[in-house]
């Protein structure tokens, strides 16, 4: 469930007890978005979540406002469909306060243990958008109490404050799994009770909110700023990260030597060594960073110029995307680097760390603060450090537009299943290599040798070398055996081979990625069952063709619906730098948007802009139309997109 | 709640009584990928289900299989974080089928009515992938009983079998909200249970399955296979499509005419004009078509170009996006519009119409499933008229790629909030059009008047006029105002401007789309004003300013976050047709994958192919690194997709 704030191991970020006790529920005004009675299609998106809590046992009365009709309508079906045990209560009152007023009376009468009451606010708003968690009365006396409260809230607090009352929360009908996370007692809402109130206390817990929100809100903010400033100024900005990281780098040593202290004996030896960091590393940093800076302007590309009529000029051109969600584990090396990606492409970005690189990150996010400057830096780039876990942020997906996962494979899977944000990213790389009947052995063995041995633990790394059944009699295969295991490599027997080669141990799975020195191997009767093979197993990342035969190689470039597929050519080539895209954002296994190895333009979106001189459609009678494309410098910019640079190899699964 | 499989009334696609009554569960067998142990990142998935069942009173108790490092570190972190009221059961034992026996074992003495276990398999498979509802045993003598059950099978079988059984569920550990939806009674997994194998009865029962899961798994497979056609068989074949509409022009009048009938009095009369089809409509329909097939082929269009190293040469194509779902209302005309759109770009397709173009698109259906032949046509392009409903489609986020609704905001809105699915399209169009204080009062006049009246219920519609202070004085305020009015406009005050024109109707909120012959009119002091004032109310869909100041033009065509953004020209230009890209899919607000009015490149996505004759990385050593760009067709390519075809206006703010 997406929007259950919960951290990563189910804790919930904040539990209210007594809303979560609740069994009998009264819910009010499922009302439409002109304010003119039911719609459906809007009571279908809590009608799952009634449904949820009448089938778990909960009381439930909903009470309805609208015009007659519409309410005989939807009291109709919520009857006969969701089966409640109690009866739908009808308002026929129009948009207004009132409506309040009577679905308390109506819930009294129930003998609701809460009234929650759906709105299209997200509860009572305090400054900057934030929601307060439990409503304080004004203090008598003060000019808050003098001038009238909003009638919904004057009503929701006389009706929870007078005896026999009930609390009341106002929530946002709008807001993700609303009634289910009222009912698992989280923080949604406005929660109108003495009781809480009073336990609340001073204006500093009211004030407490969902900080990540509002972190979203105010890095797009000045995203917007930023794309206002010219090129040069980003890049200055960029060169000033650069300084700082040097001028810096005693404070940022301090802070990652009591990283590591703190998680020395406490994380595996190679989490560790990602860890730390040391004066080469911060040289290096600055190094990469000066090239951000110097690339080429990412934003306003020209992709397209069309004249659409005589003086009616459009271009295609490219933006940033908006607000970005890093979540990276351990390398704290990765937050100068992605933060740095996004100022050049002229995004916001919220970065969620590792804890066992808090004091690094914090060292690092501070350099990065100040060489923005105070207009920009304290909203564009935020490292999330409050309480706020990673299902707290992955419920953002109406301010965050994109979440690049740098991290292991469980929590890459964890984030797709967990989101309705897009990722970029891949939870596996499961990658093939296939030797065709026509292929020569010793390319055949050069690239599956340099797949598994260059690098195993990449996810680019070959897992599984399926066969032709040609080469079982001509040796080929057991040659291919040897020479993996020679390399050091456990060769595993697929279900294939398991009669030919039986002293191979068994692979654990037909789906499997050791990360490690060891391969599983498989006969296949045919290119076209290697095909299937793939497509049945694999992950669709990186799968090659060793073989002499070109029209065979063509047709499997052709039919393998992978993001790469590659001839004769070892799968370590998939990898932003080796493509020749400059700084990697990730690998992408995803097929909206940006697929395979992704380079800055993964960061950008695109804007259309159109300049006439009054131009009317009119029925399309207005204007002739032309639709004469015109030069636009894509040709040269998009294939220039291929000057890139050497560098050295190492994991970089994801973002450089 | 995503997954929860009901309809878009909340109706459960089917429920299970008994499983739905239980309320003493266990749950087996949170076990790692690899078989060893458990991941903490796994037990994450659950733990906000687990967390969320254990508040609503559920007694829950878990069965840890792993080694017992695993285990206590895993029972440590739920005892703490989840507070459950049972003890964890830790069962270190391997991976095996032992596992499920000890589980049962445990949950008998737990006095469990219920024991889920969660695995890798999402039940016991039937052919094609479908999943058993019910587990039936194999009649005694068959063929099947001779055969060896798995052993977890076996096990889950005679322990709800035996007497004091307890029922056994086999589900997905990977399925969305899987403990939840078991829950909520809803057919997920396999249940294991002699009564319900009873009432199941005959082998029918039994193969019911998730038939829009198998019928997109099945149009993947038919997509790859219209890859590997060639353009020219793909354009025969839509050209057969064209030629069958017209051929079955009575069946599908008569179907039509049965839709009408049936829909008459029951719908609105502009719903009921989208609903018919006339032979003109089929004519123009086959036209269209036509076109579509003669458009330049869409795939394996170069996009880049690129010599890695000396022989080693890596092209970036076009490829499909692989599964679509189309969700329309009304208009049967739309369904062969789209299906012809994914055959041209290789595409499968799952649509899902409405119910009062039932029969009209059953027939139109047909058609194309007959053009494409029987290899193709019962898979590729499926029409979804099983009981499952939207939100039951919602949920296929790991088999389905790309939703595309077409129809009312609401329907899009709902849609956006309830699937992880990318959704291409936009729920509002808020469109601004700002009068510049260097406006020409009659340029602004002539635009306002043809963003307003020329279609005034469509997306791209001006809603909101902001006029420069500097025209309160000078009358323009007024002007405008008397010349939207006196062509029939209704104009409504915003706050700014209530205390000037105090006899306009107020607007009933700062953001709201009037789809009809209204606006809201405000007043701004500047355009950074109206930019901010854009940005805070606005869809992001397209914005306009007037202004003869190139300078101002460009700060806010800059400065505006929309997808399109338009200097002195109607909002109504904001379209496929209208800017050029031939067939329109649509108009996405998402910042996404594409943006704006998006043709045909938005049903696609790109693939990496290497070619190279045994190149190796051997840690980058292996190659010299060129990066040099080849000449591509993508320059021409590109900009060449500003080819259009003039046509008629009216509504298109979806699929053409």
């Amino acid at each position: 469930m997406g929007g259950i704030l919960v951290d990563r191991f189910g804790k919930p970020v904040a539990f209210r007890e007594g809303v979560a006790a609740a069994r009998k529920v009264a819910i009010s005004s499922v009302a439409s978005q002109d304010g003119k009675g039911i719609s459906l299609a809007l009571l279908g998106t809590v009608a799952d979540q009634l449904q949820l809590l009448a089938s778990l046992g909960y009381s439930l009365q909903l009470v309805l406002a609208g015009d007659k009709a519409s309410c005989d309508k939807a009291s109709h079906a919520i009857l006969n469909l969701l089966k409640l045990k109690e009866p739908v209560v009808e308002l026929p009152v129009e948009h207004t306060a009132e409506e309040g007023a009577l679905a308390l009376g109506a819930a009294r009468g129930f003998g609701a243990q809460l009234l929650v009451v759906l709105g299209a606010n997200r509860g009572v708003e305090l400054e900057q958008g934030r929601i307060a968690r439990v409503y304080q009365p004004p203090a008598a006396g003060s000019a808050a109490a003098a001038a009238a409260l909003p009638p919904l809230v004057a009503a929701a607090w006389a009706a929870a404050s007078t005896s026999g009352g009930v609390p009341v929360l106002l929530a946002g009908l709008a807001e993700p799994d609303v009634l289910l996370r009222v009912a698992a007692g989280q923080d949604v809402g406005t929660l109108f009770d003495p009781a809480a109130a009073e336990a609340a206390g001073g204006a500093k817990a009211v004030a407490a909110a969902s900080s990540a929100r509002d972190l979203a809100v105010r890095a797009r903010a000045a995203s917007r700023k930023l794309q206002a400033l010219s090129s040069e100024e980003r890049s200055a900005a960029l060169l000033r990260v650069a300084d700082g990281l040097l001028a810096a780098q005693d404070d940022i040593l301090k802070a990652n030597a009591q990283d590591v202290a703190e998680a020395t004996g406490r994380i595996s030896e190679s989490l560790l060594q990602r860890l730390v960091l040391k004066p080469a590393k911060i040289a290096q940093l600055a190094e990469g960073i000066r090239a951000i800076a110097a690339q080429e302007e990412p934003l306003g590309r020209m992709l397209r110029k069309v004249e659409v009529a005589e003086g009616l000029i459009l271009d295609k051109i490219t933006a940033p995307i908006g607000v970005l969600l890093v979540i990276f584990e351990a390398r704290p090396d990765a937050l100068p680097q992605i933060a740095s990606l996004a100022i050049r492409s002229g995004n916001g970005l919220l970065l969620k760390g590792g804890k066992e690189a808090a004091h690094s990150n914090a060292a690092l996010h501070r350099v990065i603060v100040e060489a923005l400057g105070s207009d920009l830096g304290p909203d564009l780039i935020s490292l999330v450090t409050s309480r706020e876990e990673i299902e707290g942020l992955l419920a953002l997906d109406d301010v965050v537009d994109l979440v690049i996962p740098r991290g292991s494979n469980a929590l890459v899977s964890h984030i797709k299943r967990n989101t309705r944000i897009p990722v970029l990213g891949h939870a596996d790389g499961i990658c093939h290599v296939y030797v065709d009947a026509a292929a020569e052995l010793p390319t055949a063995l050069r690239i599956l040798l340099d797949a598994k041995t260059d690098y195993p633990a990449a996810c680019n790394a070959v897992e599984k070398v399926l066969v032709h059944k040609d080469w079982v009699e001509k040796g080929g295969l057991q040659t291919i055996r040897e020479a993996l295991q020679k390399a050091g490599v456990t060769v595993h027997a697929g279900d294939s081979v398991k009669p030919m080669l039986a002293d191979l141990p068994s692979a654990p799975s037909p789906r499997h990625e050791y990360s490690a020195l060891a391969v599983t191997i498989e006969v296949v009767d045919s290119m076209e069952a290697a095909i299937d093979h793939i497509h049945k197993y694999g992950s669709a990342h990186t799968d090659c063709i060793v073989t002499t035969d070109g029209e065979r190689a063509e047709a499997f470039l052709r039919g393998v619906d992978s993001a790469c597929v590659f001839h004769n050519a070892s799968t370590r080539f998939a990898d932003g730098f080796r493509f020749g895209l400059g700084a990697e954002v990730g690998i992408s296994t995803s097929r909206i948007h940006a697929r395979g190895p992704v380079g800055v333009e993964g960061l950008l979106t695109t804007k259309w802009v159109l300049r006439g001189d009054g131009h009317v459609v009119a029925k399309d009678a207005g204007v002739t139309y032309k639709h004469k494309p015109l030069p636009a410098a894509v040709a040269e910019a998009e294939a220039a997109g291929g000057r890139g640079r050497r560098h050295g190899g190492g994991p970089r699964c994801v973002v450089m």
